[in-house]
C-alpha cells in the first residue's frame, strides 16, 4: 500500500480552499452557461439562418441591391426571433461596382487569365492596357524597382499563400493588395496584377479591398487565380518578354445608405446599461454568397444571442447584437458605430467578434485587463471540453471592434481552424456548402458560454490601454503593425 | 522439426515445372521490361512535355487557334524526341464557340447563377431567354413529363454526380448532358440546365458535348457549378414559382482542318508490320488548359514510346503513337483514322489508350482472345510490385480506339484511380496543378512495360469477336448500353 505524505494532503487541501476562494463565477452562472454550451452543439437555428442569408439574400457588396436586401432581412430576422430595441443605424457607404474583365497573354505563348478586378479598381482604358510585365515576389522588391524598371509596364507582383492553420500567410498577400499598386503607380506602372491573396487551388481569383485608408487608387489592379499566376510565371522564365492585355470595367457608383443592424437581449437590473458586445458583418463581397466571410459570423452570434433569450431570464448585462455594415470595403460601419456611441463606448464592458467563417475554434484568447485573467479562465474552464485551449491575452478581437478595442474596450477572440478558410474567402466559392454544421455549432457553443458568463457575473474585465496610433499607412515602416 | 508431407512435395515440383513451361515472355523481354518500368518511375520527360502543352499551348478544343498550334508543338515535339515516320493525317472536325453567358434566378430570390455552356450548344435569343423552371432529377423523369409540364419552360435536370474511385457517376450524368436537351426540346422546352455532369465544390462548372452522334441541338443547354445548382434547387425548395433569365452566345464557324499526329519506332524484322498502338488526344475544352484531359494521356503515352525508342534497339512490331483529333467534340481523329487505316485493322495487335488524367493506375484489365489471357496475366506479374492489381477482360479500352476495337483489335485498359478526375475534367480547373508527378511516372511505368512486352514477343493476343452494333442512340433502351 502506498502511503501519502502528510505535507501533500495538507497541500491538497490549501488548493482546493484557494480554489474555492477564488471562484468568481458563481455555480448557477456555470450551470446555466454549461446548459447553454451543450444546447449549442445540437442547435439547428444557426444553419438555418445561414442558409436563408445566402440563398434568399446572397452577395450583398456596400451599395449593392443585395447590401439593402440583407438590411432587411436582418431586421425581420431579428423582430422574428424575439429580440428586443431592433433598429437600424445609418452608414454611409461606397458603391463599387466589378463590371467585367479580360486578361490574355498576348506573347510569348498566348493564353486566357482568370482573373478579378480588386475591389475599389477603377477601369482600363476601353482598349484595355497592353504591355509587358515586370515581376516581383514582395512589397519590398516593388518598393525597390525604379520608373526605369515599371514605367508604361503592368507589375506582377507574385506571392504565394501557403494553407496554415491560422490563416497566417494573408497577411503579408493581403498588404500587396491593399498598398502595392500605389507604389506601383509613383513608378509609372499601367497597373498591377497579383497572384490571388488565397491558398485555392481553384481557378476562383480572390478579390478585396485594394484601398489603404479609402485613398483612392490611380491604377487598376487585378487578381490572378493561382494556377493562372503559375502560368504566367512559367511564361516569365522563359526569359521571352511576356505581354499582357487586361481590359477591365469596375466604376463607381453614388455613395449608399446603409445601416448596422442592432438587436437587443435587455440586462435585468443594476448592470442593464453595460453591455457585453456581439458582433459579426452583415456585408459581403460581391462573388460568392458570403457563408464563411461572414454569413458565419452573423450566424454564430446571433444564435448565441438566441439562446440567452430562450432561457427567459434575461442576464444582468445588455446582449448587444451588432450585424455591421460595409466591413469589406471601409469598414464604414464600424466607424460609424464608434461615432454614434462614443460617450458610452466605456459602457461596453466585452467585446466578441465572428469574422473568420465557421472552422472550429481551437483557442480562446483575450485582451483584458490583467487582473481580469481569473476570470478569462474560469470561462476558458467550461470551454476546454469542447476542445478549446487557452490561449494569450493578446486577442486583436476583429475589425469591426477595432475602433472600440483601441478606445480601452477589452475583448475576447476564438481562435478558429483556418486552414481553408483562404480556399473559400473573397471568392466565387465563398458559398454554404463550405460550411459544417457541428463545427459552426462549436462556435456558437463557445459564443454562447462566454457570452451568457460576460452577462451575468457581477464583475467586469477592467479597460484596456487605449490606443493611440493614427491609420496604418503603406510604408514600409507599417508593415509589421502589430493589432 | 515438422516434416512436410511427400505429396505437397510432388506437387510443388509439378507447380514449378508447370509454371517454367507456361512462361511465353522470354527471359530477356521480362529483364528488358523491368528495367524500362524502373526507368520510367523516375523519369522527368512525361512531365515536362506535360508543363509544355498546357503553359505553351494551353486549350485546344476542335477547330481553334490553340487545336493549330497543338498539331504544330505534337509534330515539333515528337521529331524533336526522334520518333520516325512522324506526320499528320488531315482529320474535318467542327468549330464550335463557347461566346458568353449569363444566368441569373430572377424570382423569388434574384441571385446570379455560373453556369457554362454545353458544347454544341445554340445560342440565346439575344434579349436572352425568361421562363420558369421545372425541375426533374433523371432523364427518365424528364421522359416522363409532357409539353404541359414543359412547354414555354427551362429543364433542369439536378443529377448529382458523387466522388467515386472508379469515376462511375459520370455515365449517367453525361448522358442527361448529351440525351436531355432532346427530350426537353421534343416536349417544347426553350432551353435546358442540367447540374454539372462533376464532383467539384467550387463554382467551375462542367462543359461537354450535348450531341448524340452529332446530331444538332435545338435548344440551347448549359450546366450549373454544384454551388448554383443547390441554389437552384433550394428556391424551388420553397414552392415558390422560379424563373430564370438564360443569356448566351456559342456559335458555329466554319469547320476546320486539323490532324492526328503520329510517330513511330518501326519494328525490327519479320513482324515490323504488325502495329502497337499507342493513343491519347491531343485535343481539349477550351476551359482549362488540358492537363488533365488529355495532356496526361498524351504525355503518358508518348514518354512510354520515348524510353523504347531511348533503348535503342528496337521491337520486334511497329510502336505507333496516334495523338487523335477532336476526341471531345465528335471523335473525329479516331473515325479518321479508322476510314485511313480500315485494311490493315488486323495488323494492330493491340491497343492501349491514355484518357482518364494521371490518378495512378490500380488495375490492369484486358480485352484479348481467351487463349491470350496468359501473357496478360504474365505482363500483369511485372505490374504488381507498382501497385497493380489484375483486371478483368471486359476493358472497353478507351474513346478513340473504340472503333478499331470494334473492328476486332484487342486493348488493353489501364484502370486509374478517379476519386478527384470529375473535380477536375472538363473545367476551367483542370491544369498542371492538378498532376502528381509519381503518379503521372506510374502511369508510364505500366504503359512502358506492357507496350514494350506487347512489341516483343512472338505471339500476338487473337482478335475479338466485332461489335457490329450501330450507333447509340438516345432512347431509354439505349441506357445502359455497354461498351
Amino acid at each position: 500500500m502506498n502511503r501519502i505524505p502528510l505535507q501533500r494532503v495538507a497541500m491538497f487541501f490549501l488548493l482546493a480552499t484557494l480554489s474555492v476562494q477564488a471562484q468568481i463565477v458563481p455555480d448557477d452562472v456555470r450551470a446555466n452557461a454549461v446548459t447553454l454550451r451543450d444546447l449549442a452543439m445540437r442547435d439547428t437555428i444557426a444553419y438555418e439562418l445561414l442558409e436563408s442569408l445566402t440563398m434568399e439574400v446572397g452577395p450583398r457588396s456596400a451599395g449593392s441591391a443585395g447590401d439593402a436586401a440583407a438590411v432587411a432581412w436582418a431586421v425581420q430576422m431579428m423582430q422574428g426571433l424575439g429580440f428586443q430595441n431592433v433598429r437600424t443605424e445609418e452608414v454611409r457607404v461606397p458603391h463599387w461596382e466589378r463590371g467585367s474583365i479580360s486578361a490574355h497573354i498576348t506573347a510569348p505563348f498566348p493564353q486566357r487569365l482568370v482573373a478579378t478586378s480588386l475591389g475599389g479598381s477603377p477601369a482600363t482604358p476601353e482598349e484595355g492596357i497592353h504591355a509587358e510585365v515586370v515581376r516581383v515576389e514582395s512589397l519590398n522588391e516593388l518598393r525597390a524597382l525604379t520608373s526605369d524598371d515599371l514605367g508604361g509596364k503592368i507589375a506582377f507582383v507574385d506571392h504565394v499563400v501557403e494553407r496554415a492553420k491560422d490563416g497566417g500567410g494573408y497577411s503579408a498577400a493581403s498588404r500587396i493588395r491593399s498598398c502595392g499598386h500605389y507604389a506601383a503607380a509613383d513608378r509609372g506602372a499601367l497597373a498591377m496584377i497579383i497572384r490571388s491573396a488565397g491558398s485555392s487551388v481553384h481557378r476562383v481569383p480572390h478579390t478585396g479591398s485594394m484601398l489603404n485608408n479609402s485613398i483612392p487608387a490611380d491604377i487598376p489592379a487585378a487578381a490572378l487565380a493561382n494556377a493562372d499566376a503559375d502560368l504566367l510565371a512559367y511564361q516569365l522564365k522563359t526569359g521571352k518578354p511576356v505581354t499582357v492585355h487586361l481590359k477591365s470595367s469596375p466604376r463607381y457608383l453614388p455613395d449608399e445608405k446603409s445601416a448596422n443592424v442592432i438587436g437587443e437581449i435587455p440586462g435585468r437590473g443594476d448592470l442593464a446599461d453595460e453591455i457585453v458586445l456581439l458582433a459579426a458583418h452583415l456585408d459581403s463581397w460581391d462573388l460568392g454568397t458570403g457563408a464563411i466571410d461572414d454569413g458565419a459570423g452573423v450566424a454564430i452570434v446571433t444564435t448565441a444571442a438566441k439562446l440567452i433569450l430562450d432561457r427567459g431570464d434575461a442576464p444582468r448585462r445588455t446582449i448587444r447584437v451588432v450585424l455591421f455594415a460595409n466591413e469589406e470595403f471601409g469598414k464604414d460601419g464600424a466607424k460609424q458605430y464608434y461615432r454614434n456611441h462614443a460617450e458610452v463606448i466605456d459602457k461596453h464592458v466585452i467585446g466578441l467578434e465572428a469574422d473568420f467563417g465557421a472552422g472550429r475554434v481551437w483557442e480562446f484568447a483575450s485582451r483584458v485587463a490583467e487582473d481580469a485573467l481569473t476570470i478569462v479562465d474560469e470561462i476558458h474552464s467550461l470551454l476546454e471540453p469542447i476542445g478549446i485551449e487557452r490561449g494569450n491575452n493578446k486577442a486583436s478581437g476583429g475589425a469591426d471592434l477595432s475602433p472600440m478595442r483601441k478606445a480601452g474596450m477589452p475583448v475576447f477572440g476564438f481562435t478558429q481552424d483556418g486552414t481553408y478558410y483562404f480556399d473559400y474567402h473573397h471568392t466565387l466559392d465563398d458559398t454554404l456548402d463550405k460550411i459544417d454544421r457541428d463545427d459552426l455549432n462549436q462556435n456558437v457553443a463557445a459564443y454562447v458560454t462566454s457570452a451568457f458568463i460576460a452577462a451575468s457575473i457581477e464583475q467586469d474585465f477592467g479597460r484596456l490601454v487605449p490606443d493611440t496610433r493614427g491609420d496604418r499607412s503603406c510604408s514600409a515602416a507599417d508593415d509589421d503593425w502589430a493589432t
